[in-house]
Parts: C-alpha cells; sequence; structure tokens
C-alpha cells in the first residue's frame, strides 16, 4: 500500500538526513558537501510526509494520480544535488560570477525539465503530454550538456584527483536521474504499463538511491580528493583570527 | 479591527524601508546589510498591502483565518535575515562554496519550517496539525544549531569584535523568533486561546521588532565591529581602477 | 490570431537560445555572460509553449485574460538579466557577500514589481488595481536607482571600459523595460485602450527585443570591455592546474 511506502520513505529520509551529518566531514573544504547533502534527505522527509498526509495529492480523471509533492522535493534537491558538482568542478575555487552562471543555467534547465514533466503527467490529451515530455527531454539533455562537457573540462583543469571524484559524482548521478524519464514513462502519468503502487515504490528506491545512497558514494569520493589539496586560501590563510 | 492594524503595518514598513536605507552606512562591507536590511520590511510592506485587501486569506470552516501572504513574507524576509548573519560569521571572506553551503543549508531549514507551520494552519485533523507543528519546530531547531554552533565558531574564528557582534545580533533574532511559534501555538490557528485581532495585532508588533527594529539594533553592532576592520580586500585592493 | 504569435514566440525564442550560446565567447570572463543569456530565451520558450496551449492562462469576468505563464517567465528572467548587469558592474571582482547583497534586493524589488503587477492584472475593483500598479512602479523605481545609482559608481570605478559596457547594456534594457508597464496601462488589463491580440503581438516583439536582441547586443559590448581587461584572477593564476 502507498501509505506504508511514504512513512518508510519518511522514516528513511529522516534518519539519513541525520546519519549523513553525524558521519560526514566537518573540514573545509569538504564541510559544506557534507550540509548539502545532508539537507537532501530532510526536504524528501517532508515530501514523504506530504504525500503520506495526501497534500498535494491530485487523483485525475482516468484514476492515475499526480503527487505535487514529488515535483516540489526534486525542484528543491536536484538544483542542491547539482550545486555540489558545480563547487566541486571549480573545486571551491571559482569567483562569485563564474559559480553563479553555471550554477544559474543549469538550475534553470532542471526546474524546467522538473516542471514541464509535471505539465506532462498533468495533460490530459496525448499530443500534449508527448510534446511536454518532449521538452522536459531537451532541458534534461541540456543538463547533462552542461555536467559533462564545459564542467568536466573545468574540473579536470583543477587536478587529477579533482577530475576523477567530479567524473564518478557525475557519472552515479546521471544514471540513476535516466531512471526517473523511465519510470514516469512507463508509469500511470505515462503509458500506464505500470500501476501506482509499483510506481510509488520504484521512485522510493530510485529516491533513496538518488539521495542517501549518492551522499555516501560522493562524501567518500571526496574525501579521496582532498585528501591531496589541503585548503589553503588566500583569504583562509594570513587572514587575521 | 484588522483592517487598521494592515495599513499600519503597510504604512510602518514602507517608511522604514526607506529610513533604514537613508540612514545605513553606504561603505563597504557594512553596505550590503543595508540593503539587505532595507528590502525586507519593503517585502513586508506589500505583505500588508495585501492583507489589507484580504489577497491570499482563507477564511477556514472553522471561522480562523489563514493569511498566506504573512508565509510569503516570512519565505522570503527570514531567508534574507539570515543570510546577512552567515555572511557576517565569515566576515565578507568566504569563498562562494563556503557560504553558498551554510545559506543553502540554514535556508531551506528555514522554508520548510515555514511552510510546515502554513500546512499545520490548514490541517483541520488535529494529529495532522501537531504532526507538522511538530516538524516545523524540528526545522527551527536545525536553524537554531546551525547559527549557534557551527556558524558562531566561525564568527568567533573572525576575531573578537566580529564575534561579538555575531552573538548580538543572533541572540536579537532568536529570543523574537522563539515568540512565533507561540504566538501561533495559542492563536486561532492552533490553540485557539486568543482571536484573530489580539493575533493580527500580536504579529504586528513583532514583525516590526523583528525587521526594522533588528534592521537598526544590527546596523549599529556593524558599524563598531567593522570599525576595527577596514576594508582591505584583496580583490579591491590594487586592483587597477 | 493569439496561437500563431505564441508558436512564432517559441519557435523564435528555442533557436535563439541556441543560437547565442552557439555564437557567445566560451572563454571567462565573458562565458558565464553567455550561459546566463541563452538560458534566458529557453524560460520564455517554455512559457510561450504554455500560451499556446492555454496552460496559466485565465479569462476573466470581464473577458479579458491574464496569462499566468508570462509573469512566471519575467520572474525568472529579469533576475537573470539583472544578475548579469550586476556581475558586470562588479567586473567579477566582487566578494560573495557584497555581490549577493546587491543581487539580493535588486532581485526582491525586480520579482515584486512582477507580482504586484500581476496583482493589479488580476483586481476587479479599480482603485485596487491602481494601487498595485502604483506600489509596483514604486517598485520599478527602486530597481532603476540601483541600477543607475550606487551600481553604475561600481561599474565606473572599474575602469572606463568597464564603465561605457555598463551604461550601454543597462541603457537598452531601461528603455525596453520601460515600454513594459505603458503596453500593461493601455492594455486589456489596464485601460482596455487596445485589445487582447493587439498586446499578445506587442509583448512578443518586445520579449524578442529584450531577451534576443539584448543578448547579441550586450555581448558585443562586454567582448570589446573585456579584451581591455585580460581575465587574470588571483584564484585563477598559480593555482596548480
Amino acid at each position: 500500500m502507498d501509505w506504508t511506502a511514504f512513512l518508510i520513505g519518511f522514516s528513511v529520509m529522516a534518519l539519513a538526513s541525520l546519519a549523513i551529518y553525524a558521519t560526514g566531514s566537518k573540514q573545509s573544504p569538504a564541510r559544506h558537501h557534507t550540509l548539502l547533502h545532508s539537507v537532501v534527505p530532510f526536504i524528501a522527509a517532508t515530501a514523504y510526509l506530504s504525500m503520506a498526509y495526501g497534500i498535494g495529492t491530485l487523483v485525475k480523471a482516468d484514476g492515475s494520480a499526480t503527487y505535487f509533492a514529488r515535483y516540489a522535493d526534486w525542484s528543491i534537491t536536484t538544483p542542491i544535488l547539482l550545486s555540489g558538482l558545480v563547487l566541486l568542478a571549480f573545486h571551491e575555487r571559482g569567483r562569485t560570477g563564474e559559480v553563479g552562471g553555471y550554477l544559474t543555467s543549469i538550475i534553470v534547465l532542471d526546474v524546467l525539465m522538473i516542471l514541464t514533466g509535471l505539465i506532462s503527467s498533468l495533460a490530459e490529451v496525448p499530443l500534449a503530454k508527448w510534446v511536454w515530455y518532449g521538452w522536459s527531454c531537451v532541458a534534461f539533455v541540456g543538463v547533462l550538456y552542461l555536467l559533462w562537457v564545459p564542467l568536466r573540462a573545468i574540473a579536470n583543469s583543477r587536478g587529477e584527483e579533482i577530475g576523477t571524484a567530479y567524473v564518478k559524482n557525475v557519472g552515479f548521478l546521471t544514471i540513476i536521474w535516466f531512471l526517473y524519464p523511465i519510470v514516469f514513462l512507463v508509469g500511470p502519468e505515462g503509458l500506464k504499463m505500470i500501476n501506482d503502487p509499483a510506481s510509488v515504490w520504484a521512485f522510493l528506491v530510485m529516491d533513496v538511491i538518488a539521495k542517501v545512497g549518492y551522499a555516501f558514494y560522493a562524501a567518500s569520493n571526496l574525501d579521496k580528493a582532498f585528501r591531496g589539496h589541503p585548503d589553503i586560501s588566500p583569504d583562509d590563510r594570513g587572514y587575521r583570527t
């Protein structure tokens, strides 16, 4: 039953948020990745609590459900995960404008991808559903392009250890994120090949991998990479304390 | 009557926005605090104008009102006030990633605190109301933890004057912010121990203290702290002008 | 017919997004302006697609239409364009706090200008419509003040080439942005002096100038200005690559 899945989602995410913070590095430059990765499941926990209470859940004319809480969750959590990757690519050395330009463009594409996915879920006319699904995929291609082409080049220019950690983390997220449009496509919001409970459980497993599994995997890659790059920034060094 | 309170709120906030900008420091590094503190009551003025016109005001089945404009106001103004504290803790020297990590996590917790408070206000079943109120308090504890533990340590590492100004400003906001969940709890959205007009006036007084009173108090603390730290950043110094 | 205008808007904006990215500079410090300017018409394309499908279009009691997609588009695209100007004024050298303070205050005023414009569009009582229109104009004055007074002074302090590029870009945007409240005023959301199709086509032409024309104009000014300022930041220089 959906309710069970939602309560499991809430509990796992709430505990994972604490666990990621408790076990994560508190030393610069890894500590803000700890913060970002630990706040992501806190948001997901709140979304699962909403779904457990039916808040923001719309049952449409054809009997399929659209969970607005999911899309709200993704609109905030995926930008945070992308921000961690952008910061890593610049190895915490990018200037405000540089980092801001990449953050803004990748987050805009990412949020439009999610928003147009939501419109696709709500569309009743098949043509409209697939036009919006297609436009959502265009935005996804834009996100992947920025991650794998310009940002990967920047990460590689920061040294081999940073480049390796960046590619590992982006690779993990790319694979798991590819499953989302596929489960959407075959699920009740798309071709209706699997039913609502199957889709709910599939998203639960994917959310735990993409948010909790990723947090621990990324932290271990970052720890390895930063070991070779002690944090001596011009700002911290030599500033009166 | 509510209408009087809303018009007073609009007028006080609009004038305070101008006064905070006019009297505030225009010298770096204090000038962006002047901007942040002066835009906060401009947002509040807009929210009070909405409430005066009944825009975003929902009267529920039990006769109690939920003012969406309040929650929208708080969702923007409290992150701005928190940003000022985070920037102060890093004494304007944090790198994009560091500052961004703290800003993102504290703002996410803060906005979830407000959003779950809104869900609690709208909930009709008592159990749901208190579950959401409780989860909102969990997020508030997270905000307070970040302010008082890691960020206070960072502020103290920036020198005694900065540490002192930080603790004074956080102390002021912590005390006044504690009153909000209490007034919510006893008010018409919670236990209904006080009625709607009493709650409206209480929030008005608290808003003026938390937004206008705080702006002047914080500015005087910042002026004292920055007097001992003239602004010679590596970026400004020696750059061709 | 509106539908034709919306499909033209979608096609022009989608192609312009690709063209701006393809022809724009990929070298720091101009490359993040390329990203920002190219993501803006991608957002507009999505908004025009929504309007073509009638998503977020509200036909009011008096027969006039409010297009929510427009206001959503403007709420994201105008802050991005303003961000480019703020970054230029600091010539990519501002510290996180400085830039963040200006970005936050100008974006808040800008978004409130758009949001109160939307409220004005929806208001049925004439007095309310003009109070909200007036408050929206107050916010617009705030945006113009920040652009033309403190930010222009900062841009000028960064050297003559930067100052010149800044004034040209702000001048272009100021003129085209002034047309929006005028078309709103005479259109079906205001005084109803022109009808809905005329207003739709006027906004289409203005959107193309403000988003696509501006992108190419701004890029050429930036290229000229940055030619005299090779990008050797303390962060990039001397960092192991």
